[in-house]
């Protein structure tokens, strides 16, 4: 069911109007994105060529964790991901190329190496990071010189949440009202939380059974529930905005767990039912509740998939290092 | 937050208008009442004290699995629940007796015993036809000759859903409007189904960590997204109830799964958190969806609780014991 925005303006319109130029200032040009993790979900779009949020989202940038790209002009298109060389049938091939065709100009070929710090299978997205080094990258290439809305604007269209990978520390995206998404951008938050920690816990690798944008489409054309997510964020936006520029632990953690489950629960109610849950999901979430009773201040996050990750502060890090010896640990605002 | 109705009327007032008289018409009487499951579910009250819901809901009864229950005027007041006596300091035993002192002038006593052919632990809430069951034995004890509507409504003064354990097969509990809850009664449906099956899985005997009286109340008043559900069950009773008249399991199966999906997503929405499911919840679930996509006609259902139900027809009740070993077949409309 497009709607009229989504026949009237094409990422190409939007590339087409930020783009000063298409000539490459150098031969090759390298940056990073850093990963981010929501504390207040992205879920649900009001635009699907533009990828326009239905809500504003916030979330964390994952300090080195994240995705390193060299963009090298070459003879033909190539790309690699860690090292290892991508076939052209491969879908992470597919979608980067098909993205990098809204900038540049035809008979210009790419050579793209991209490392990604993020570890394999820990449930954490690449494909935001990913989007948002290929805008960093470009930018340099193009000596485009382009500020933080524009290149948040323009890695949105390769990923929605790619529009939050641009800047580190804590960032908002916010929803805007523009058919055209020029005001749908992302902006730091001014709040440097060294305390701030984030646990991550592979639970499963299995393959997720449904893609997150499906998964988003699905919830909004079938779950009830859906039509109350929108008053969800409204709720919980303001209170994590100002407990991360207050840092303050205990109100962040409680909003940013109930918004987390509550996206889930949007997907719960859709049909079929979207159960990115595995039993070992809910195990870890029943044992943060066992902890949290405990008096350990532990909230927990899920993404479009089965892992389950920690919200802490670092007076609590020893805890839980004990209570999931495979915890991996995030300072997002280290170095 | 009392309303304005439970200031003003409590269930003395209602059982008052509802009895003929109180003088016991025998020295003992016994009477049977189902154990029932909804298919569309009642989740969230309008009125505390006389037990009115928000919704309406739709449940098939289990046949001869219910409570059969005899009283006796005695000299003292005593419960026996399958042989067992029942301290007066119990949970059950206090329960009881309030709910029969709302029926009895001071100085009856009653020995109350109680037979439940429902399986412990088997997740089937035993207090819905054990409410229904002392209603349908005091009225024979007392021989006041009371309709389906209003043992219905005495019924639902002891526990809500026992509003719909009054009759066998399919029931509607219609909400009602008036603030006395005397339009808020059970009505059988005119539907003889005899291939329905409800498959019960015992996944977990461990104690629910919260009461379904007060995990509704706490969905109520934190859940953003239970402001969806009266739209929910507006959209799915009106189909359940279809499919029980037409016995169209294709179209009852995905109403009656999607309700009980969504009823555990408003409280999975909660604050804190109110998750029954187990991790053998979540495996159930997902075996179930698997075995759907294999071509398994079959739908899950959930109550307050871990434990998952299965809704089939006779055809698929062979390949659902071999997924299902320890699967308990129940036939509503057996014998």
């Amino acid at each position: 069911m497009p709607k009229e925005s989504d026949l009237t303006i094409d990422a190409q319109t939007i590339v087409n109007q930020i783009l000063p130029h298409r000539l490459p200032a150098q031969e090759s040009a390298e940056a990073f994105a850093p990963a981010n993790i929501a504390l207040c979900k992205y879920w649900g779009k009001r635009n699907e060529a533009l990828k326009l949020p239905l809500t504003g989202s916030l979330s964390v940038s994952l300090g080195q964790l994240g995705t390193r790209m060299r963009i090298s002009l070459d003879d033909r298109d190539r790309l690699s991901i860690n090292g290892t060389p991508q076939l052209a049938e491969s879908n992470a091939y597919k979608r980067l190329f098909a993205f990098l065709d809204l900038f540049r100009v035809s008979g210009t070929a790419f050579r793209v190496e991209s490392h990604n710090s993020i570890p394999m299978a820990a449930g954490l997205a690449s494909s935001a990071s990913a989007f948002a080094a290929t805008v960093n990258t470009l930018n340099q290439l193009y000596g485009w010189d382009l500020g933080d809305s524009q290149r948040s604007i323009l890695s949105r269209l390769g990923s929605g949440s790619a529009s939050r990978s641009i800047c580190p520390g804590f960032v908002e995206w916010q929803a805007g009202e523009r058919p055209d998404g020029m005001d749908s951008t992302a902006v730091a938050l001014e709040s440097v939380w060294p305390e701030f920690r984030v646990g991550i816990l592979t639970l499963s690798a299995a393959e997720k059974p449904v893609g997150s944008s499906e998964g988003m489409q699905r919830t909004l054309e079938t779950s009830m529930l859906f039509q109350s997510w929108p008053n969800q964020v409204a709720k919980d936006l303001p209170v994590i905005r100002e407990a991360v520029l207050q840092k303050d632990f205990k109100s962040l953690g409680p909003a940013a767990e109930q918004n987390a489950m509550a996206m889930h629960a949007t997907m719960i109610a859709a049909w079929p039912p979207i159960i990115y849950w595995q039993p070992e999901s809910v195990a870890t979430l029943r044992r943060v509740h066992g902890l949290r009773a405990d008096g350990v201040e532990v909230f927990a996050t899920m993404d479009a998939g089965p892992n389950v990750k920690l919200l802490f502060e670092a007076k609590t890090e020893n805890d839980l290092r004990q209570a999931f010896p495979d915890l991996k640990v995030i300072s997002p605002f280290a170095d």
